[in-house]
């Protein structure tokens, strides 16, 4: 692979081959009824309409693809939406570019007026009837794409889409009014979260259960609590739920104070167990929080405003994806990272 | 009862007796571990360090006083929130007055910021730890009282809480950016909040079922729909969840579009059940909203902003407790009062 520091336009050899139909054929990690599995020769996607192909460098597991492959939103098709590539055809080609995930209409009211990710005709790639990432190509719309600057390295670059999902927050809610806040759960969008809030809140913690993952905080300057220390109760302005778990959001009301914050950042399959009175008799605001802007997170990986270094913990070939979902959702592992091309 | 129209000083003449251990002694409604019952000789209250003593007119039956009444809280003593009354002593003696539920301790961090209505040393009128207004005679902090001017007679003055707690929508949310809104609910509160948001709201719809609770909503010019009607999905920038229900957050949740917000207005005592995966991809804001600004309550009602003609179905003595209560969740009832002083 040709330096990222060297080069902005990419020479990207890669050698595709043709499955048993003689159509070209793709190494892709495949979800369907029978579950999830590694092919060999998945037929290479096909563009539509204002697509383009991008040759998939990296690809990163998230929590929402452990999820899917436990039958969440019913998805069925190639897994992954984290990704840095090299853009094969249309204005970009030879450039590395990220994408965005949602795959919008551009035309209905919600992509009128600004709301392109709610578009209710969208697909989302890797996640809602569009083919993802763990593949060695993928098709996604050109629009969605954004150029990768030299600076910003590969294993920065994969990390853009979760980053950016942090950086949400911020754009929902004015977080120079936040004094305390909290952030439970201590996996890899946690941290993200966690050091994207530390930049504006002065006094941020983040609550988790394993101590090996909370001491990547603490490396951080954030200082972090034990599940059953958090508190004191009713006393943060922000609570970030990152958990994954039905009993985060029930903690997450325990924490806030009267007319606090909780954002809800992980979606979860099943349902949830609770006391709601608590929201009215305290006034508490919930806000589901989703997909970030990507400009501002490759500003901020590339000014280095957030430390991502030991972020990516474990590295697998696609071939490996047994091991690798089983690694993301071990203790030890922050963000595994699928090595695809390059 | 002297007409409020013709005089600002109230002559209140109540002829109160001793008890059975000489004590001056009320009538009242009293809520203990044996269940709700009317009391002739009640204790008089004795106005603890800033209470004054007020001789109540109306007091009116609310949503929460049901929920006390089955257990929610745990509240013990006398029921009742929502009253106009006579202060009896402190500079307004002679007045007739409205009250604030929330007694604070004045001095805590919430207190000084503003936020009495959390703090968290408060008890409240007729709800924790503080006897309530369903009595002829109720002691209460003199701050949480409010004058009644002479062109707000007492049935509308009884719906003053109950309308601060319709407005206290406004005080949260920006609803001149909502164009589409739907109140949930065709209930006392519902009216209430739903010709408050008429004011500004220029599409909005309640949700009910009840035929006849929702001609009164119709007769105010707000279009209503049958609950197996509510739709389309997805499309409101505001639903505000009014029903008292487990069911209402799960359908609220169904209406209401993507980065739109739903309002709780109702406490309920029973756990919810909720797929919450929703929240999150649509990015929903959840508001809780509870007590409301008096003063501008006060200040609608005198200049007949919203129309609460008639809103109060039922009159009861406090003798007939079980009745009033039976009828205040009779679909034929709005809001049920007790005539009590005057």
């Amino acid at each position: 692979m040709l330096s990222p520091a060297n080069s902005g336009l990419y020479v990207c050899v890669a050698f595709f081959h043709t499955g048993p139909h003689g159509k070209l054929s793709v190494k892709a990690i495949v979800l369907d009824s029978g579950g999830l599995a590694y092919r060999e020769n998945h037929p290479e996607p096909v563009p539509q309409q204002g697509e383009v192909l991008v040759d998939v460098l990296q690809a990163g597991i998230c929590e929402t693809d452990l999820q899917l492959a436990r039958g969440y939103m019913g998805f069925s098709g190639v897994l992954g939406h984290e990704f840095v590539g090299v853009a094969r055809t249309g204005a970009m080609a030879g450039r590395r570019v990220v994408g965005e995930i949602n795959c919008n209409c551009g035309v209905c009211t919600s992509c009128q007026s600004g709301l392109g990710n709610h578009c209710p005709n969208r697909t989302v790639v890797g996640i809602d009837r569009h083919d993802g990432a763990f593949a060695e190509r993928l098709a996604i719309p050109e629009s969605c794409l954004h150029a990768v600057p030299d600076s910003v390295n590969d294993d920065q670059a994969v990390l853009t889409e979760p980053l950016a999902a942090a950086l949400q927050i911020g754009e929902q809610i004015d977080l120079t009014a936040v004094q305390r806040a909290v952030v439970l759960g201590d996996g890899r969008l946690s941290l993200l979260i966690a050091s994207t809030l530390a930049r504006s809140v002065p006094h941020l913690w983040v609550v988790g259960k394993y101590q090996e993952k909370l001491e990547r905080f603490e490396r951080r300057g954030i200082p972090t609590m034990r599940l059953e220390q958090a508190g004191p109760e009713k006393s943060f302005d922000l609570v970030v739920e990152v958990t994954g778990s039905p009993s985060g959001l029930p903690l997450a009301l325990n924490l806030v104070r009267p007319r606090g914050m909780v954002v809800m950042k992980t979606t979860v399959a099943a349902d949830h167990h609770l006391p709601l009175a608590a929201i009215v008799i305290d006034e508490i605001q919930i806000i589901g929080s989703r997909c970030g802007p990507f400009a501002q997170a490759i500003n901020v990986l590339a000014d280095r405003q957030v430390d991502v270094a030991d972020l990516i913990t474990h590295r697998f070939s696609l071939a490996d994806v047994k091991q690798a979902m089983q690694m993301a959702v071990d203790p030890k592992a922050l963000k595994v990272v699928f090595d695809i091309g390059g």
